[in-house]
């Protein structure tokens, strides 16, 4: 591949002129700027990105780390996440931390070393304290480490809310709020608490019940639908993600329950899982676009030494009505 | 942050021996590496990856380009290829060309600036001719562009012929074979041309109709799906990827359609979509563990200068028998 020196030979210039070209610093008469750019297209140049990046200081890549690429949440979010940066001129690097602290910070350590200008961080493997010494751009989803690192979370308060008013109206005795492997420190987590609240206030009783991520298979969810249902009969209601939520719908009708008289089923999240099966489910609705422009438009400030104002921003939820309540 | 200076006055050596030790390169006393190493851990030093990279001529990062990130086959293999990758000491990158063709390049003229030392590509919005001048390592799933570029794909004509055969059996009358926005040129095509072969040869009529992805919707898809069903009723069978495959099985419900009995479904690709849902779908499965450490195993070969055996890797396909034959 040519290089700057046949580039400048080719164009009849110095050097350090194609290099004041590609870098827009100092002045270049427009006469030397069009032999520069055709010597570049005449030697199918390209700049090699790593010398540029270390000249401007970036790269003009943004990473997203998340715990399961495959996770329908986490996918579809980071498609969001995705089209919104390309707007802004970003390219995109989504990677896995695959539920592994270790895994997670050898990412991080990347940003630290100027291969991205900044992180957005969608995962619920953490060390805060860590977090915290990270002096580059980082924004958290779901998590709040204090200090000046600007979070967007959805209000999961209203989210459990909505979910428990649902339960109520349909009468339900007994509640299976089933958890992930989500440490209680992420944000989300308080779309149970407020769930638990609503509901013991109406004297219902929940089940806190958890059903490990395991490598995100459906089948192990289902396996664990049934035995819970199996175990618990006295269970007419179950509030769960996605795809556990699905399980246990199936689960549910794989015993003779009938549904939604029986069985009342309110998942979390509302990814395509909720509507791409033969019932739609009710569900409580993450909006995921609006997430990744507030993600976006917050990492960019960060990134570009911009104040933000509000350092943490709330994003709507709402319920969306399905077949299963 | 430290820089490599104040490492070096820290362990009292010269800047130089610091390099060495980073670069692996030359000799350093196993006392004074020690200092060195001492020195870092207590200024917190983080070498600065594009520097090192750009001495090493390698980033240590491998990117996978696919048309769209939360499509569940893309998601899921590149789940698989990300875990291989992992294993082969590889950061891994995922980008999305979102089904166009300039976005597609513009990655991959990431690549040709070093940025990263291979890529994966997944897509079928593609310049063959593009592909063929790209001097850097590259693999391609389930496109040939010829020259010695490496490919894995999956036993599509298999595929074609096995959904061909449960149909024959179920003695389905008229097929409805979906294709996306495919290009005929993906090899994945030919899962198609095989099922028509085999349903001709029994004089089967097949419809041939299009259903595109439009950013993977599926309530667009069942909406199409229905429409189908209500234009052509003398449809008693469907052969469709994942998603849109379950689009077909809702409609077909939604119309009064007894299933298996009066209608047949098999989805190609057997991703977590087949079983999450109420009815298991029958499919054909392709095996994505496979083709991860295929393509890992190449795209390895090929930055290491090593040369593969098979050019074209085919990676075999199998049937899951559901609830919808």
């Amino acid at each position: 591949m040519a290089n700057i020196r046949e580039v400048a030979i080719r164009a009849g210039v110095a050097a350090c002129t194609v290099s004041r070209v590609l870098n827009s610093s100092g002045y270049v008469s427009q006469e030397k700027r069009f032999k520069i750019e055709q010597a570049m297209k005449d030697l199918n140049y390209v700049p090699n990105e790593l010398a540029r990046s270390m000249f401007r200081k970036h790269s003009g890549i943004i990473a997203m780390i998340v715990p399961n690429i495959k996770h329908p949440f986490f996918s579809s979010l980071a498609d969001s996440i995705e089209k919104e940066l390309y707007k802004q001129g970003y390219k995109f690097m989504l990677c896995s931390s695959a539920q592994d602290i270790e895994r997670e910070k050898a990412y991080i350590e990347m940003l630290k070393s100027n291969l991205v200008d900044g992180i957005i961080l969608g995962t619920d493997y953490m060390d805060i304290e860590f977090y915290k010494n990270i002096e580059k751009p980082i924004l958290l989803l779901d998590i709040d480490a204090g200090n000046d690192i600007p979070v967007v979370v959805s209000n999961h308060e209203k989210g459990g809310k909505l979910a428990a008013k649902v339960f109520i109206e349909n009468k339900c005795k007994c509640i299976a709020d089933i958890t992930g492997g989500v440490h209680p420190e992420v944000l989300s987590y308080s779309s149970h608490i407020n769930l638990r609240n609503e509901l013991s206030l109406k004297h219902i009783e929940v089940l806190e019940l958890e059903v490990a991520w395991t490598d995100f298979n459906f089948d192990k969810y289902f396996e664990r639908a049934k035995e819970i249902l199996i175990e618990y009969p006295k269970i007419d209601g179950v509030f769960a993600a996605d795809m556990v939520a699905a399980a246990f719908l199936k689960a549910s009708l794989y015993l003779g329950k009938k549904i939604p008289n029986e069985f009342k089923v309110i998942a979390y999240d509302g990814t395509y899982i909720t509507n791409g099966g033969l019932m739609n489910i009710t569900c409580i609705v993450q909006n995921l676009d609006k997430i990744a422009k507030e993600a976006v438009k917050n990492i960019c400030y960060k990134i570009e030494g911009k104040i933000i104002k509000k350092r943490i921003s709330v994003v709507d939820i709402v319920l969306r009505y399905g077949e299963t309540t």
